[in-house]
């Protein structure tokens, strides 16, 4: 257990996505704004131009980047914040014991608190409000909106050869994202800008159904000092292979210390589930807490930088008794607590009494409710019941409550369902919560695959993204069993990037379909690398690779293990491509053919030269049958 | 590389799956017929009985069969076989060194031949038809059909409980499955039974929309001996974990050794691509192809008992140019053989040429039609292009010409295809193949994640299965990448089950909720156990648990590593149902949460008792945030 008062020692990854370079496109609406990317090279031959992707990686892949842990990123949002002239900085809140769980003298187990000279916090002043939504409402196009927008189009300039298909069930995804655009879509609610004043280091990001969908990871911190380090290391992991959002779960001890590490190093929004510390406070007892602790935690949160809060005031007194015939119950842990809260008591949530209360504070800093879905289902046999219908009702209602204030709202969604009960959730959502982003995890699409439940909600998450689903949070293989390690959040991250992805293209993103063109291209060209580096994985995808076919020159062999160098069907397309050329002049058929087959018996020979070492005939594949 | 005389050393996995008991139920029809099944015993504190659950593994998971990988297993439906008078024994074809790509005197690298004597197959006598749709035709329920009825009904008798939900697009899903149904299934064309007659060993099982969906894991040998092991070792660890059929995609040399090897020793239906072989015999040149060749091929493997053939019949001259314009071309193995064989001679494919010539053997020993797709997209650019469509279109005219001669046919499908564009596939194919089962590979519904295509295609496989498709053919995380090893083939049989399951669901399948229901009671009350063996992977599933929390106490724990014991939200949920029951005697209510609460502190001093080292609060999850 690390002394509290030693340093701590943090190690992340760092430098370039192989085969990619960050780069900074300056906002084509206001160039002051650079908009990170990241650009993937492909070799000379392709003659084609770098892929754009979205990179949610901050500076961590920039090798100019001075990344340093014990000081934090570089506020980005700082400049635009100050100059809207509607924020006060302020003594803060004062940390107490109580927050990091440490309810005597010993302090044992504690983490260092993060090493920079105390901040003043920044909030609206009197009377102002800070929130994307009440800037969007009086017509303001700012600088996270710019951002936004540019970042949405990536490399939408050359779409203009791609045709756009897709259903996206009413969604109004447009062919290019202006900033005026971004600004009616969180003007309307249909989309958020996760942005607390006092989480600057920010890279601005927009959660909408007419946005590319994102993806949410959850990490959270362990009692133990080293575990901080863990903690920071894995959130970078995360953004790195493409979370957009990060949650810190964290409950134990050292709560507020961990979160404070998290916030200053991350460039994505950070979203908490403050109930969680509430309840350390009252020493797990749900039935001592009161709006005044809590209440207090926001303030703490808030100040620290939390963009998004998990607030489950949905779970009402009345809706309880319907989960008591459910075959499991209230899976949700925030939910369970309300409900043991509320039945304890006998009386109504204090979360939904004071629901304008907790508004207050979300537009004084920026914060945007993630409406926590406490009712949701744990199993394919609850889905879609009463209780969760119930609570969805709510959640719209509460959801009309903030925008009147201009508070930004994103709404959770389940959970288990089985695939044909998941467009009903969808549409529910969509009508009850008047177009608010959906956040769903999952949903898992059966119950019977512990180990794979990242396959199972992947499933689920890809078809209520295309539904129309803003983000999806991911779900590790580690889900139900235990905690993820830093391997299942990649697992769980890169499964829910595809998933993601899968769900763009189905959309009709006009901007998805360049880079799985660009991969199909490169594998149909016998491009390896290009084909490694377009993916999602390259790491992962190279390793596979080379398990059988490790020699370098297998990187540009124009066949590949499964089929061996006779067999190649890529290799005889390109040969029919070559004969249909030909085809209006009949008598070269035979000659093409003739030629094609000279150039097999030539690769023949350089492999042979090669000491027949890179031959594998086709033994096994997982290729079709055909 | 072993010598061609030495015995050949074989190992399988044996021994029960975890927490289960191979059972043998006597069919209600017809007792004589003992159905293999699996039940998974619960803790006796469940109060549930086992739960029976479909069984592919065969006889390798019971602990009294005798496994002798030398003489194969026992026939199971040779005195089905025998009993209808329709078939002959013969003296087969004899075995040629080309058989084996042993062009030359050089055997070395040739595998031992498997050692049982020279058996004499069995064909239809002059006049007769031995396919399960003939007999099915003439109104005969055939023992086979009455195991399927069986195997399908999976403790059916229990399901007055369960109420049926779901979307099943146009299918006839029954309550119950009587044989009748399993005979007017097959009749209709439906449905298949894949069961050639020099296949005895294999237990049956139907292939069509109205039954659970199926999925077929690909193997196949490779140049050297020890891979002989290797593959038959993969067969039989592929059915273990759920592969319904098994594909031999061998190329290269000792094809046919290998799959007699495979075939003898396999319980399920074996297909293969004849194509391939047939391709080896002339040195690897598509043009060199013959129609006698390939006939030739086909009494072999006919001989050699295999239950399916993918023949790509339906890639014809004139649609091979439409191949040109494609992103990536033709890149079905088979497909681009023959499109070449098509160019190069600038004649009609001889498959398509002689199909009622092959529609002859395939009666004369009941194999199956595989309609292959040669014309499937290998990019989500290219899905549902006029290329694919009009090759499935030949399929369907290709299927009522069999139909003609009573021989059963699947059509096979893609590929590549983003969601939007799935549903069309399958819509498409019931429409033009007059409801033939379909089989289909995924499909792939990103093109961007090498190294994950096993979860890319999933998400397609579960979508398509729900709207119809019977039989979803596995991808690996090598797809595109390299040759599947073990562990890969566990993978993506695992991840295949649990779409096909998540499919059966969503299409309201009677029986398939039982497990689901099952596993999820088991979570919700903490039989760990439980929730391990009725898992698709249990060892996967207690690994993982057991990665946190070891200790033995751990699996009669009342709590798990996400949550620790104070936080659990199952354990509150319990409480909260423990009050709702009370909430009519509200005086209660307050005695009942000091009672909950005194649990707690009953649990938390037995977890104090153990040192402490059982307690993980809740330091991070990958639960959705609430």
């Amino acid at each position: 257990m690390a002394d509290i008062n030693s340093k701590l020692e943090i190690g992340v990854t760092t430098g370039p996505i192989r085969g990619s370079k960050k780069i900074y496109v300056p906002a084509q609406a206001n160039p002051a704004v650079k908009v990170a990317m990241r650009e993937i090279y492909l070799e000379p031959s392709s003659g084609e131009p770098p892929v754009r992707v979205y990179d949610t990686s901050g500076p961590y892949t920039d090798p100019d980047a001075v990344i340093d842990i014990q000081a934090g990123l570089q506020p980005l949002r700082r400049e635009w914040q100050l100059a809207r002239g509607d924020v006060e900085e302020y003594d803060p809140r004062e940390v107490k014991p109580e927050d990091n769980g440490q309810l005597g003298p010993d302090r044992s187990g504690g983490v260092p608190p993060f090493p920079t000279a105390l901040r003043r916090p920044l909030r609206a002043k009197a009377g102002k409000n800070l929130s994307q939504m009440h800037y969007a409402r009086q017509g303001i196009i700012t600088p996270e909106m710019e951002y936004v927008a540019e970042r949405e189009n990536l490399g939408r300039a050359r779409l203009a050869e791609y045709n756009r298909s897709g259903e996206s069930f009413g969604a109004s995804i447009p062919d290019y994202v202006t900033p005026e655009f971004v600004r009616d879509e969180v003007a309307r609610g249909r989309a958020i800008i996760p942005s607390n004043v006092n989480h600057p280091e920010s890279e601005p990001m927009a959660i909408g159904r007419n946005f590319l969908v994102k993806v949410n990871a959850n990490i959270g911190n362990s009692a133990v000092a080293s575990d901080v380090a863990a903690e920071v290391d894995k959130m970078v992991w995360s953004i790195r292979w493409g979370a957009d959002t990060v949650m810190d779960l964290s409950t134990g001890r050292n709560i507020h210390d961990t979160r404070e590490w998290i916030i200053r190093n991350s460039p994505v929004p950070i979203g908490t589930v403050p109930i969680y510390q509430a309840l350390e406070k009252v020493g797990g007892i749900a039935e001592d807490l009161t709006w005044e602790i809590f209440r207090d935690t926001l303030i703490e949160q808030a100040e620290q930088g939390v963009d998004y809060f998990t607030i489950h005031a949905g779970v009402r007194l009345p809706y309880v008794p319907l989960a008591a015939k459910r075959m499991t119950g209230i899976v949700s842990r925030g939910g369970s607590i309300m409900a043991k809260w509320c039945l304890a008591h006998h009386k109504e949530s204090f979360l939904y009494e004071h629901f304008d209360d907790i508004t207050e504070i979300m537009k004084a800093y920026d914060i945007a409710y993630s409406l926590g879905d406490g009712l949701r289902p744990g199993s394919i046999y609850d889905a879609n019941d009463e209780a969760q219908f119930a609570e969805l009702y709510t959640l719209g209602e509460l959801t009309k409550k903030a925008w009147e204030q201009d508070v930004q709202v994103m709404i959770e969604g389940p959970g288990h369902v089985p695939m044909h009960k998941i467009k009903e959730n969808m549409e529910k959502q969509l009508q009850s919560c008047g177009e608010a982003p959906f956040y769903t995890l999952g949903p898992l699409t059966t119950d019977i695959a512990p180990g794979y439940d990242h396959i199972t909600s992947g499933i689920g998450a890809a078809q209520i993204g295309w539904y129309g689903t803003a983000m999806l949070c991911y779900v590790t293989p580690k889900e139900h069993l235990g905690l993820p390690d830093r391997d299942d959040v990649k697992v769980g991250v890169v499964t829910y990037k595809l998933a993601a992805h899968a769900a763009d293209l189905a959309k009709g993103h006009p901007a998805a379909q360049v880079r799985d063109d660009a991969l199909s291209k490169a594998r149909f060209e016998f491009r390896w690398r290009d084909q490694f580096n377009l993916s999602l994985d390259p790491d992962t995808a190279e390793q596979y690779h080379d398990q059988t076919l490790p020699a370098e020159g297998a990187k540009t062999a124009h066949f590949c293990s499964m089929c061996g160098p006779k067999f190649c069907s890529m290799k005889i397309s390109q040969e029919v491509r070559d004969f249909a050329a030909k085809q209006n002049q009949p008598s070269t058929g035979f000659l093409a053919a003739a030629e094609a087959e000279a150039g097999m018996e030539e690769m023949s020979k350089v492999y042979k030269d090669k000491g027949n070492e890179l031959y594998l005939p086709a033994e096994e594949t997982t290729d079709p049958a055909e």
